[in-house]
């Protein structure tokens, strides 16, 4: 008989979103006109700019006919988009990456979730808390986790609280790790790193021989100058860290599918006997061997991002929903609560009152304003008497919300 | 440091297709005025036929406006999809699925790479000699595989050898095994397995309390009604059995990016006590964990094929492809060439003459005839002393290189 993978049966069966929305419907059931608003799950609600729409369309016209049919595609991705990439995000910043650093995928969740692969299941691994929860769960799944506490926290992952008493700015380990997982501008706080902060992580990585995952995908948000926009601003990184961005939040693409890994050939990891070896290959034999590229349609929808009409398009909409999350951070703080993040991200992160959980805060919430937030209690044993709320509905529904929610508090 | 996961290690460095295009542009390089014609790769060469255009442009303009916009879908897929799954692919062969054991992906060769991760390191495999090398590759990367021998051959693999001896119908184990990968009709050898034969590996899995691991990316390409086009055509199967399938070939998918696994919730797993656990739920948590569903775009296309228009338009680009599988099949015959495969599948499978290797025989041809074709070893050990040639080509590349063959041998 074949055997299950028995990490699998470690990971909770309740998920997160799932228990969100049973309490919904319930209420729901139970309060059918209730006008029920949603800023909890982290989707966006404003349509692709029109630059986009314009290169799916074109996209599409050459799948129809044989001369500029595009078939099986590089499963590192196309060259155009590589190269827009690089001329792009990474050179106005003084960032030079080879083309073949660069891997284009179908969004950053799957490669979030599947770089672990490429390194040994005893790593240890740190993760800021709270914390996106594919970064453990996927730790989980291959042993390297450990077993869940009652305390909520695994075994073999080293936490490193971010709470209002440190400012949402994690601590260095205590003792070196081999992996951490950073999330800047950080889902769920909404909060970021200014430059001499995150200089402290990759001066760690460099001293500890540390690797640092890093998880771009918020970056496009950020709107002070001194928060750096890649982990390679910072001098070394590319010789300890792997970053993954997004074109989710940046363009819209939740539902189109497309992000990118980045994988300096600087980056080593070592053998049991001492020899260094990069992970660039790695990744490329893993991408290879499972990963079929992403839609030709995606790659060249993400291209038109970079044109100079679809640069100032995605920027409107960006701007449209910080423009929700200053709303909010000021409301809310005027009726008293602590409201975190919202600055460089689209989250904002609210204390709960008169030290609440997060689910009885989430609860009030909802039965008494109709406004479903997201527990933070969910993202990790630190999110413990804090929601998220986002900032990607639209004017309307935020306005609303923020003024149920004035009234209520 | 950061300690590799050294099973990648055990990767040879070298690829076939690399392999094969490094020749090809050497062969170029000195021959700068020959007219080669590529049946090596098996990628489509037809466009999308209109009905998928026309989803894919209505899909997108969908996405152009915030009230019909699609932002994250479901991990599993759109209902819209599965449900057009059931109807079309399975109801009408008499097999009756539930919506939830449908899971739509970007492609086959994803999900064929990470279905192993739901079981132990430690089970035994079986594949069927020479095979698809992703399955075999997917688990070396996890330590499944163990070392690669002189022979070619994976210390923990069992390979069950398809020649001409045996007329490709594979042996059943010898002893039991855990898992068997069974890719019908199958890459790259072109042939297929009656329901009868097919029958005997469902009996052996249950028999044997094996799961079976089913690629039917080519059952599109079936023309004699005593093939199954699914495994749960035969009795039992459901209970043992996880299907893939893929739009790539069926519909000329490979750069859209879009397939489906079937899970049936009878299928389960032991842990190390005994106890028994149906897989459906953890794939359904992989899935939730590590991916993010599939474009929205390709899900419309895949939901294409399956309108009136839409399954008469892909229906006549496979009999395109299978008038050139004919038309070889013949051909060569005539010249003497022994070869198998390409009545049910759009694959041939030479023999090269006069007990040349494969990579001999490649050579011979790409020098004498300019055809590029796939050497038979590279698929595993049995594909040593034939080539793979794809019926992928446009009937004039076809016939051509039909011609220089016939002139040559």
């Amino acid at each position: 008989m074949a055997l299950v993978n028995d990490h699998f049966l470690k990971l909770p069966n309740n998920y997160l979103f799932a228990d969100i929305a049973k309490k919904v419907n319930i209420f729901k059931a139970q309060n059918p006109r209730a006008d029920i608003i949603s800023l909890g799950i982290g989707d966006v609600t404003q349509p692709l700019c029109p630059a986009v729409i314009e290169a799916l369309h074109r996209a599409t016209d050459e799948m129809a006919s044989a001369g500029t049919f595009h078939g099986y595609g590089p499963e590192q991705g196309y060259d155009f988009l590589r190269d827009a990439i690089l001329k792009n995000d990474f050179l106005p910043r003084g960032i030079h990456l080879d083309r073949d650093e660069i891997f284009i995928n179908d969004g950053a969740k799957s490669d979030t979730g599947n770089i672990q692969e490429l390194i040994r299941w005893d790593n240890s691994i740190a993760v800021t808390d709270p914390i996106y929860p594919v970064y453990i769960d996927s730790n989980v799944m291959i042993g390297r986790a450990g077993i869940k506490g009652d305390d909520g926290r695994w075994s073999n992952v080293i936490y490193l609280p971010c709470t209002a008493e440190n400012n949402f700015i994690p601590q260095l380990p205590a003792q070196r790790v081999d992996v951490i997982y950073l999330c800047y501008p950080n889902t769920p706080t909404g909060t970021a790193l200014s430059r001499d902060e995150l200089k402290r992580w990759v001066n760690y990585a460099l001293k500890n021989d540390t690797l640092i995952f890093f998880d771009a995908a918020y970056e496009a948000y950020i709107q002070h100058p001194d928060v750096p926009h890649s982990i390679y601003e910072i001098k070394g990184a590319r010789r300890c860290a792997i970053e993954f961005h997004s074109y989710s939040k940046t363009a819209g693409f939740t539902g189109i599918r497309c992000g990118y890994t980045v994988v300096p050939k600087e980056v080593t990891v070592a053998t049991l006997y001492g020899e260094r070896l990069p992970l660039n290959p790695l990744w490329n034999r893993r991408q290879s061997t499972k990963f079929n590229g992403t839609s030709y349609l995606s790659q060249r929808a993400a291209e038109a991002t970079y044109s100079p009409e679809g640069r100032l398009q995605i920027r409107k909409t960006i701007d449209y929903y910080m423009l929700n999350a200053r709303h909010m951070k000021e409301t809310l703080r005027k009726i008293g609560l602590k409201v975190f993040g919202g600055d460089d991200g689209p989250y904002l992160w609210v204390q709960a009152p008169s030290g609440m959980t997060s689910w009885r805060f989430f609860e009030q919430m909802l039965y008494n304003t109709h406004v479903v937030c997201t527990p933070g209690v969910g993202f990790g044993p630190s999110g413990e008497g804090y929601v998220r709320l986002t900032a990607f509905g639209t004017h309307e529904q935020t306005d609303e919300a923020l003024e149920r929610i004035k009234n209520f508090y």
